[in-house]
């Protein structure tokens, strides 16, 4: 007999309807006990959040959240409010026992990512779960790079190379928005993509970042300030009043890792003609693997040690039954979408929580990426300089 | 006010499943008035449809597709059994005044698909909708190209150049399926896969196949029998006992549409390393268009009025606002997967209904792919002499 | 001590001055002995010889090949003239004992290309080595396809699939050329590019071609006639008288080989965008391989032996020491281009020469390949009926 | 009257074997007044000056780059030696007042750089001609792409992004060369390769770099040493005595450019599985070129102009009459090889002479280079801190 997981959204924009979708069409595609069912979407306005209940597929809505956490009926808080407002839902819903889904960047900043992971320690001893979203870890071409370099299948790693570049801000009247605020958004590219960019190096490679050297860029300084909310890539109307960017328009730091890799970093809103190509390679010294989401159902690995004049890239269509969670999908070749991320991280937190075991990235992994991304700016306010990446939630 | 569309849904295999999931996910993403929702599942066999219809979140279940025709609460009849039962439930299902939809290939003959287009055809007066299942036409990066082509821009057609390559039977001891059963699959790679590229080609050249010179192989002719169902990919025990193939593995043909374009079209289940390699190229006079399925979210397109020295074919991600589809969903560079063609799929259904429109492909259409179909095998067994296709519907 | 191989070159186009290059520059990255040295020019005009010669850096010309021929200290008669003239100029040469090298197509006619065979099959027994310039055959990339296939790496041949793109006729004012007489040219796109695809297929498949069912097309019949010899993709005037264009503007095919396989051949001068896209894919139950001359220095190769998961085509890099050729050139991954193809081939005539051996392809093969186109045009003129391939040289 | 220009090559070694190439081929396939001749080759050892001058195709050989330096009849010097040597060698051929033709780096420091640009200064009243031979230049897609950005299709830049991969040391046993040695070579992967990306990227963008924030890595301390000259990706014997590595296996950098851009450079010898992957892309506000040299001929051009909806980076086949250089060779889509670039350097070098006019890169140019290197060696010896480049040749 199948028990429910009843789950509250907190957030009503694009996340939210994403997470919505992920909940929703998880339990149809894999076994999961108990089966999540998403009862309550809570939002600020009572409006918007019931009209967002409506459009997701949502039976009724909130404007309280800490009403909805203060319900006894629900079992999980799904945050995907914009980053400022992370620490105070997740810390209210860790202290009333729900295991906790949170979007990434898990704080705006190190301090309040280290009392999260604090806080989520603490309740783990109650069989709590708390996970950030780090999404792209989901991707099936990914996790089988993470289990091939896990085999050592590459070898002592050297060089770690990602880039997430992106193209939104490009034109220098595309409207203002709040992802472009400091206050609400803590950093810019840094923090929106870079962060996903770092997640997924450290978890690949599997060694922690020790240090990095920086530098940030603001290319364009003001941007016409628009009354309505923009989507992603709406462009301004130059007569409009224009508005200061307070975060970086691209970011660009090179690592150390704990393993003695170099890892080359790149960020970018500028990067004309890229909309979201999120890319990564790792080289060992016995092979290599890259990966672009641009073609996200492909594997790109190289064997070293295969015979001399047989080497070389290979594309590996990583949507075949022994690729990770490509098996509970269609016939080989017919590929997974951006979406699929999220219902496989609904389905690994689903089965922490069922198994009463760990869900990855914790919060104090996530906060780890917070503490990089403190000593990038750091790094980028001291001339560049080599800057040690300061413990986790210590 | 929203209405409710009830749809039946027949068939408890990978296709029922697909869409079910595609009913489901459609009035999340897009605005459908009315709004459906699947109320029922039918299958052969009680257990089955049982335990299919709680693992594709669908409330009832039936072994009797008859009665839920006959049920005057249902508004649509979804057909997503094997293609020798189309035709029979289609007919059924008109006959009660339900709208349908089937998949493809229609029939398993050309008859059987005229009779059904004869039906929708009369059906059609009542405000009745029937639609063949041709999802591909749903790819955001072909619609995009048929606009391309309908607004002139590769100008008069010349070539078209299709192959749909897979490899799940390469291995010569992948064991039989009922779809190497001439009786039940009505042919092989021809019907399953080529059937697809034919009706893409059709639909994005704007022009019917008028005749073809064919060839067919059966590379391997008995493969070991399972006794349970075997999924796709499966690999065969030597020491079973062999089935015979009665349809064909590979089939090859060149065709002249109607405005005086050559197609080279090819479709195999042997392409060792085609996974599911879905590809269609098309060159006109001012310019062409390449699709590749196994990077489904792009389309490649050639202006040959370009300025000389600056063309070449670009990789337009059919992921933005402009593209078809895409916009209903996420930011672009986020792409979309196989499952998306059958939402669209929905959509443009439902849309036709609320609308009192056409639904493409209609059955008539598809009835003309099935002409195309015994053209080519009539033109198989004669020694690949030209054979026309005779008049679909006639 | 090297001695001297002395080659007069007949022809004074686009190939007479690759022809050049390649026998200039073999002996400088191959050791060969005899090392060859061009030592004269002959064409029709002798104007136009002696520029040509300057410009080849070649010592001396003539307008008489047959004085050329009657030579004694010639050793190597190199014909770079148009096709209808090969017969004739191969007869003579091979009567005076001369070793030739011949440009494709052999000949303009399967009937002219046997006596060629004939004649050389005879000279032979002298000692006598003649060859024909499939150049395709020297790309190192798709030398390394050969080793592998011999090497049994993708077993058993199923599906041949080759296609050799341009596009330079593709506008309709494109200029009338020598290419579009069919008396001087054989035909179109078919014996041009199309032979070079028949004779790469049958070499890499080691099984020739029994018989074919084809169609052609001359999509532009009339082409605007220039006063002076005009280069590929000029543009025509269009107040320019028109002249009528009596070869294949494309050719599309399907093939029956020995050994069972399926082959699907396309050649075209219409297909937008692709100014040189000669591409090859064989698929066999072990394995596959795929080309395109587009990136000649790569080879794709997927092996199905290759364990479940991590099977995929990989990219090799065909610049490396292991790689057919490449060792005599640059490090790994110092790309060669169009013109290496000629070097090799005149490496691979002289060690021949040297060897007393057998140089391939050998005039009987050459022979081979106009058998098939000759089928070819017989089946186009018969409805695309299956036709056979008459024996070459009997 | 064509009149000749003599020339001397100082190097056996593969670049000697390379220009001596390019000279023989560039008047066969340019028009070039003086026609060059290479009419002698020194080396350090007599013997072995004599057997490569063979090979090359060389006239006369001597042991005494001095002497030839001396000859009166000598017009052209082309220095193809080790860095170490390159400022006596210039030195004195600018002083005896020979054209000077030097390979990268120009020199193994930037105070010797700067002397060598301060002699070509002096010589250039004269009409000396001098010009450092960063040969990627010469790639015609890379031209084409300087092309683009110079008419201001890709706008103001924003982002530099280049990496130039090379794996021959990935092996921890790959025998030891002089390449290793800090007194021969200067550098490792920052001044063989990095300094090519370097020139390409300053040159493309048409903007100096101002900073830079560098850290470098030897990740294989020791390796074997070989009796004898061992070609590049040889493997050594584990039982070999091991020689200290003195140079930098990978080099990472960001890097200020005056108009503001953001570089981010990488180098390295490690990339598992990357022959000679030599990329670059560069964003600007109005588009995007990309290249990489594994696919040579070509470019890839993103026009942010271009109509919403129809944008995409297309793939321009350098290969056509309106290509920098390209219209010289063959057909469009008969590629060219990495052999070109030099063959196009001595036609740019030849014209510069015959015209009296600049070469680029010059002395100068190529000195500020060595600066750039310069500072990233001292940033990456000061924690990455971001340090400026100094003023070239002041």
């Amino acid at each position: 007999m199948t028990t429910t997981l009843r789950v509250a959204i907190i957030g009503t924009g694009f996340m939210g309807r994403m997470h919505a979708h992920a909940w929703r069409t998880a339990p149809r595609f894999f076994e999961l006990d108990p089966s999540p069912e998403v009862v309550v979407l809570a939002g600020s306005d009572a409006s918007r959040a019931a009209s967002a209940a409506t459009e997701f597929g949502i039976p009724s809505s909130s404007d309280d959240w800490r009403a909805v956490i203060a319900r006894d009926d629900i079992d999980v808080i799904d945050i995907c409010t914009p980053g400022h407002t992370h620490t105070e839902i997740a810390l209210a819903a860790l202290a009333a026992g729900k295991h906790v889904l949170c979007e990434k960047p898990l704080a705006n900043s190190a301090e309040d990512a280290d009392r999260m992971a604090a806080a989520a320690e603490g309740a783990a001893a109650d069989g709590t779960v708390a996970m950030c979203g780090f999404s792209y870890r989901r991707t099936p071409a990914l996790s089988l790079a993470r289990r091939l370099i896990e085999d050592g299948r590459i070898g002592r790693i050297r060089h770690v190379r990602a880039q997430y570049l992106q193209d939104w801000l490009s034109d220098e009247d595309a409207p203002y928005t709040w992802r472009l605020d400091r206050e609400l958004a803590g950093s810019g590219a840094l923090g929106d993509i870079g962060a996903h960019s770092i997640d997924t190096a450290q978890w690949l490679a599997g060694s922690l970042i020790t240090g990095v050297s920086a530098t940030t860029r603001t290319f364009v300084e003001t941007r016409p300030r628009m009354d309505e909310r923009v989507g992603l890539g709406g462009r301004g109307d130059t007569a409009a009043p224009r508005e200061r960017v307070t975060v970086d328009d691209a970011a660009a730091f090179t690592a150390a890792f704990a393993d003695g890799a170099l890892g080359v970093f790149e960020a970018t809103r500028m990067a004309s003609g890229h909309r979201n190509a999120n890319r990564i390679e790792i080289n060992g010294d016995r092979g290599s693997i890259a990966f672009d989401f641009s073609f996200m159902n492909e594997l790109q690995f190289h064997d070293a040690l295969a015979p001399s004049g047989e080497q070389g890239f290979r594309r590996i269509d990583a949507t075949e039954p022994e690729h990770p969670y490509a098996g509970a999908w269609w016939p080989p070749g017919h590929g997974l979408g951006y979406e699929h991320l999220f219902t496989h991280q609904v389905v690994d937190f689903v089965r922490a929580i069922a198994g009463g075991g760990d869900a990855h990235p914790s919060f104090a992994e996530a906060a780890q990426v917070q503490h990089v991304l403190e000593a990038i700016e750091r790094s980028a306010a001291d001339e560049s300089r080599f800057t040690a990446v300061e413990g986790a939630g210590s």
